[in-house]
């Protein structure tokens, strides 16, 4: 079974769930070098867009995200990533998930998680995650 | 808050989550008017990419997606709903989940969840969802 790039210039979204909680942890995306080295790895690799290179989850912080398996949509055009997520969280703002702030029909947002890491202390001034 | 629209030509992903077992459902993709209409409605709407128009899911299976929260990444560029699911499954093959295969590292996939209804007996012939 290929993965289809083609929908999104050569990308595909990965879902990522913690395996142990079901929640939701993060969106990244991954081309297929990506892919590859997430497989041939165990370890979850994401592409950057903004770096335009393959970023290891936590090749800088050590929050490694351990593949416990993988799952492709209908489509096959989107990943679901179940994994064991090593560290205290995976959002380079210090929280569990990435998704911690509700979006309220006004517009405005709420923060709905506790910091679980202070992230000045894991990433220092770089903005490397 | 702004959602950023600007990454992926007017789109965000939107993971789909249903809010009482934590299944992921489906992954689609939103642009300001599918946002603005889920949020009208209560009910997610996406944008079709390949039908280029708004897509209210469940508006021919009845398999709505009832909004129960919306959260958004700390990129403010994805987006996690979380939905009570109407009727016995999102994907147009039958499934609950569209993520019903996983992919195993040889490249072969496997179904690892049953139909939970006949999709002939809801879609009929159309490719519409």
């Amino acid at each position: 079974m290929e993965l289809d790039f083609t929908k999104l210039d050569g990308l595909v979204p990965a879902v990522i769930q913690d395996a142990a909680s079901g929640e939701v942890l993060m969106l990244g995306f991954m081309n297929a070098d990506s892919y590859a080295a997430t497989r041939a790895s165990g370890e979850v690799t994401f592409f950057s867009r903004s770096r335009n290179k393959l970023w290891r989850k936590g090749e800088q912080s050590g929050h490694v995200l351990r593949v416990r398996d993988i799952r492709v949509d209908c489509d096959v055009d989107a990943l679901l990533i179940r994994v064991d997520a090593l560290g205290p969280g995976v959002c380079h703002e210090g929280y569990r998930s990435c998704f911690f702030r509700e979006l309220l029909p006004s517009g405005e947002s709420k923060v709905i998680a506790e910091r679980t890491f202070d992230p000045n202390a894991v990433y220092g001034k770089e903005s490397q995650r």
